[in-house]
């Protein structure tokens, strides 16, 4: 009854869903409190109390038709204008309204752009450890994932690789910087070599290669870490940002797409980005929530929240003797499983009622990813675990 | 730059602006005030009050990291279990949260449902005039649209040319009622004999056929009129709602599928709906609205303001002498245009300052729709053109 490609999807996702209900049965026979479940990046740090405020007074002030009412399908005029100046002086950019898409979050603005750019067979370079989505939004539009190796020294991209998986079919790369999984941000060095190599092969090959910046990460940043905006070193990127991260509204579903008006075939871009929005479905971004965030483009969640809780996971697990780069973003650790097998190692895991993700889910076998987007407490409670399953190992 | 397809899409789309363009013209030349766009189906009643209140309470009761938290890919459990019992009140269903997937609107939940069950050169059939969107969202997953001729004396569906193109490869069949473009709802008995058709040629073919019911427009009825629910006349229908006219929240993208538990494959096509929800980048219906219209599934717009909008339209237009099937439903007239080229006649019209679709954009020659969903007084402005450009025709 559903499709082929549907039914493969239907068949992995199980997987996933036995995890849940894998975590469920342990807090049946456990408790809830001494189940550990570091399986999901859903945000723990409330909103900032700036987006109530803002949602009640657009109720109160604006026009009830203007608030839950069409609008061109990029987003609202106003809300657009305002992300753009508020992203010229943060980066010096030189963004107007005409830039700025806006979308159903980041996963939304991904397969938007995608969807714009993609003929069948198209490859779509990506670096592992990768967000494992990045696969299905390719494969939705017939595109080929293309995946280069992880660097498992510091987790930067492996670029001389990157640059031999480069070819005339290449119509896009994708980075996510600050990382999921690894939570490593891409250095300026990085990005400089990056665009050259990118400007170097368009050269060569005749073709446009967008380099994809998903950027849902962007505000979770710690030790003061400056992540580049890409746009300044290469023409060619369109990034996708989320709110989701930056004010805790994953569920809102609210962001947008930056194409800066430098960017080959920025007209049609544009205009294909405005089709696609309508015809996957999306129409436009959800309304209040839009008039909202343009209300809170300084806000933040309190992101010493989450780096109390990098400290500690972090500073344990090495006293425990894990081997993990220190990440400087987003709300992950990646960290190197004490045996080869990342699935066994994850088992192992459960048996001491910690639920993590293996490496493997994101291309990049022989680690695992802890999101410590959870109460301190939590972290607290699941040291005992982490230690003895440590010693299981290093004994 | 843009993909092959993108192309197409982009260029037609460009004639659609241009009409914008045009209605942009107009007014700059002769005041906003003088003229007359019936081009777009944008609800012009307010929301009720119902939800603004709702909103704002939960707002003040609710934990913010529910509100505005990820939650499973189908939506908030207890919203799913409220509109389950609301149908099961309104229609003698049987339906549990269960049977409920949230969707960003009814467009995100037809992508959604084509994305679950469509392999490449499926065929959908649906009945012209239709909304033409329908042709892009069975083409964003490589089905072929199937358009059944129009039966231009009432605008039921023409049910001996559908059986006639119903193949081995029908995979779903979509419609409409009350219908855009004509306001048509379609009766009882239409809606049993499609039925014993589908029945009839499943049983023929030994495949299944899903019923594709899109219901924007389910509350918005008029003269006491009853739409039928079809999941009782027909097993393997899914229904797609949406509050965008119900509640004027068009902007807010929300709405949700209903598969009935009986429906051949349920559990499979809940499984998709989910991972299409997922991985089609809406992740789930955006959160904060999903609680909101969970606390009003029995508020509903001010009808009694488009029904007046009905009757001087369609009384005016007749005593020009006009003709159109009187519509019991939606915000839609769909009347014959006075000469055979509809396009020229709404370029016509254009000249009387009036804004109007041509019946070919929704797969009707000869006809053109009136989006009636604007201030009385424009309709009532509007209409010494409207004359004027039947004694163009008439005299």
């Amino acid at each position: 009854m559903i499709s082929d490609k549907m039914r493969v999807l239907v068949n992995s996702s199980s997987a996933i869903r036995a995890m849940f209900e894998e975590g469920k049965r342990l807090a049946a026979i456990y408790g809830a409190e001494n189940v550990y479940d570091f399986s999901l990046g859903n945000p723990s740090v409330e909103p900032p109390a700036e987006i109530k405020d803002a949602i009640i007074d657009i109720l109160q002030e604006e026009d009830p038709g203007m608030i839950h009412g069409y609008m061109n399908n990029s987003g609202y005029e106003d809300v657009r204008q305002n992300i753009a100046l508020s992203l010229n002086k943060r980066f010096g950019t030189v963004f107007g309204a005409e830039n700025i898409v806006m979308t159903v979050g980041a996963a939304g603005g991904l397969n938007v752009i995608l969807k714009c750019i993609l003929n069948p067979g198209d490859e779509v370079i990506t670096f592992a450890p990768y967000f494992g989505e990045y696969r299905n939004y390719v494969s939705n539009f017939d595109g080929v994932l293309v995946t280069v190796k992880p660097n498992t020294k510091d987790f930067q991209p492996n670029l001389d690789e990157f640059e031999k998986n480069i070819t005339g079919k290449t119509k896009a790369v994708i980075i996510n910087s600050p990382n999921n999984p690894t939570g490593v941000v891409y250095s300026e060095e990085t990005i400089i070599k990056l665009a050259e190599i990118l400007e170097r092969k368009q050269k060569e090959l005749g073709t446009v290669i967008y380099l994809i910046s998903d950027e849902p990460y962007r505000e979770l940043v710690y030790d003061g870490v400056e992540v580049p905006y890409l746009t300044k070193y290469y023409k060619n990127t369109v990034v996708g940002y989320s709110f989701s991260k930056s004010l805790s509204l994953p569920g809102e579903r609210i962001g947008y797409l930056v194409i800066p008006g430098e960017a080959d075939g920025f007209g049609d871009l544009i205009s294909a980005a405005n089709v696609a929005t309508r015809i996957l479905g999306f129409v436009n971004a959800p309304s209040l929530i839009q008039r909202a965030v343009a209300r809170c483009l300084d806000a933040r969640v309190d992101i010493g929240i989450y780096n109390r809780n990098r400290e500690l996971m972090y500073n344990s697990l090495l006293s425990y003797g894990y081997e993990c780069v220190k990440p400087q973003g987003a709300f992950y650790l990646f960290v190197k499983a004490l045996e080869d097998d990342d699935r066994k190692f994850v088992e192992a895991a459960k048996k001491h009622n910690i639920l993590i993700v293996p490496g493997s889910s994101f291309g990049c076998p022989g680690y695992f990813r802890i999101a410590y987007c959870v109460d301190y407490s939590v972290i607290e409670r699941s040291l005992p675990g982490f230690k003895k399953l440590a010693e299981e190992y290093l004994k």
